[in-house]
């Protein structure tokens, strides 16, 4: 990406090993993701641009002398951020901060919208997926990179569990995600705010039982209708924009939990007693470590619990991607596929 | 009180029960909270003057035809805030947010640095304490109406237990309590920042680990140095303003908690990638619903598990409150106790 709106295909070296603890694996499928659009709408032009993407699933293809836990020709799923797994912050369960680790999308490690990526700290940061994995299930598999993890980690974080209300903010994919993600650990009540009927439908289908279409003040009153005035246990915030915010502290009940997986695109925003303090809200959540949840859910794609590929509703070769990013952005495109 | 600094003690007639469910009690011991500075500090002027203090224990002297669970005679607590117990908010365990509850200190219920107090919704707001109670134990039993269940209420929002670290910003009253209860719930290291030696050294007595008086940036330095980089994995900010909230964040690590019971004097604050999100940081607390608490922490008090009524270093009859709260306010007093 070298700009607002420019996505270009272009043919560069192959990623070598660097490390001895690095492996190459060939992408068999990758994505776009809806926190691409960001730098897709306002990221400064650049004469180098940026390698694109990070979520893939594929095979390796090499490792490094130290890598032990994979190798060539395992199919293998890579979060979407690397990450050692040993350190403190790792064995804790927040591999998104691993001391080690980093984010791809950068020159030094590339980006997952590629025939080949180099993986830092295989070992840590690639998962091996059992068996013979049949090719229906790649879309769902590939969302355990990011997008239903994602979700699953605002749900985690948000402590949903059985008898609970849940409102969901926001019908893209994480928040279709976290509808999903709610439902499987036993919410009883899923409320999901969005305006996009097809996307709604979807949310339904992944256990919604309301549907809001109204947003601001509008929004919080038919939230605080539908829950007797007494408003939500757990708000899941998958939006990142502060009106979602404010309408997450709205509608959550005194003592319950806003859990944010929408990268905020603010960094003040209120916390004081008219906001979350007086009603004893806890506000959680930050960027996935999926690392931590891969293991449990990679069985319960491969026996059917779920389904959360579902979310992507076209798919582009590799040639077209920037026609991907031009479907997503006009929300033609609910999340889209990439295949080589 | 009738402005900042101006505080007055006038006979007024008697409370009388105003409703079937209220009792009332007179007062045995009452205190100066530290929240009863910030009236202190900047209320405004005012002609007919504020009814201060929200903390009590006593003898209920007479109920309503509907109060069934504490009689004439009973030895009583009373917490900060009434409440029904019997709202969904109260079930939930956030009596502070009960539907019918509300807060003292106002014209209409008064303020218990008084000799009697109306209690509104006495069967939900007050708790018996059992047997013939030692003299000796009046501080401790006191400080169950506020400020020690504050501080436990804290450390029980931060999810305090074996194996973790805990900082607690603030050598107050409830800070120190914060401490006490860290202790109580298993906390392994306990980092008070505070910088009155009187205060910090009953910090330790109380269980505090480490000490450390530095402030800002420095006091950042200084936590993660003892923390081996890592971090606080439970911060229990117990000040209010926005310089121990910054401390907070700098300390906590990924995946920690903030936990909040100093009254917020912002209303926005940090929250975004570089201070919460990022690091997946956990932000709790609120006004404490002690109500919630009290009945566990009683038989704590009178067995002698815990002593929170060390905190009391001034006793002051009820015609000297105005220079309790001059001690307090000067520092010269941590927390001042009230007889009649």
């Amino acid at each position: 990406m070298f700009g607002p709106g420019d996505v270009r295909i272009l043919s560069v070296p192959d990623p070598i090993i660097q490390h001895p603890t690095d492996a190459i694996v060939r992408v068999t499928r990758a994505c776009i993701c809806g926190s691409d659009l960001h730098p897709y709408h306002s990221m400064p032009t650049s004469e180098t641009g940026s390698p694109m993407g990070h979520e893939l699933i594929g095979v390796v293809e090499q490792i490094g002398s130290s890598v032990s836990t994979v190798k060539k020709g395992d199919f293998v799923i890579a979060p979407f951020a690397y990450s050692d797994n040993t350190c403190p912050f790792c064995l804790g369960g927040f591999q998104t901060s691993c001391v080690h680790g980093g984010f791809y999308g950068r020159p030094e490690v590339g980006g997952m919208q590629a025939e080949l990526q180099r993986i830092p700290l295989a070992d840590g940061s690639l998962v091996v997926v059992p068996g013979t994995v049949d090719e229906k299930l790649y879309p769902s598999l590939l969302t355990l990179s990011d997008v239903y993890l994602t979700g699953f980690h605002a749900a985690h974080m948000g402590r949903v569990e059985a008898g609970k209300t849940v409102t969901v903010i926001g019908d893209g994919a994480v928040g279709l995600s976290a509808v999903l993600a709610s439902k499987q650990l036993g919410a009883e009540r899923i409320i999901l705010m969005g305006r996009h009927t097809s996307r709604t439908n979807l949310g339904i289908e992944f256990g919604a039982t309301d549907v809001v279409a109204e947003r601001g003040e509008e929004g919080i009153q038919k939230v605080m209708e539908l829950t007797g005035g007494l408003g939500s246990h757990i708000v899941l915030e998958a939006v990142g924009h502060m009106p979602a915010y404010e309408q997450a502290y709205g509608i959550v009940r005194p003592g319950g939990t806003i859990s944010r997986v929408g990268v905020p695109q603010y960094e003040q925003a209120p916390i004081g007693f008219a906001s979350l303090f007086g009603k004893n809200v806890t506000l959680t959540g930050g960027p996935a470590p999926v690392r931590a949840y891969l293991e449990q859910a990679i069985p319960q794609v491969l026996d059917g619990t779920i389904d959360p590929g579902r979310v992507f509703d076209r798919t582009v070769g590799i040639d077209d991607v920037p026609a991907g990013y031009e479907a997503m952005d006009a929300r033609e495109a609910l999340k889209v596929l990439v295949t080589f």
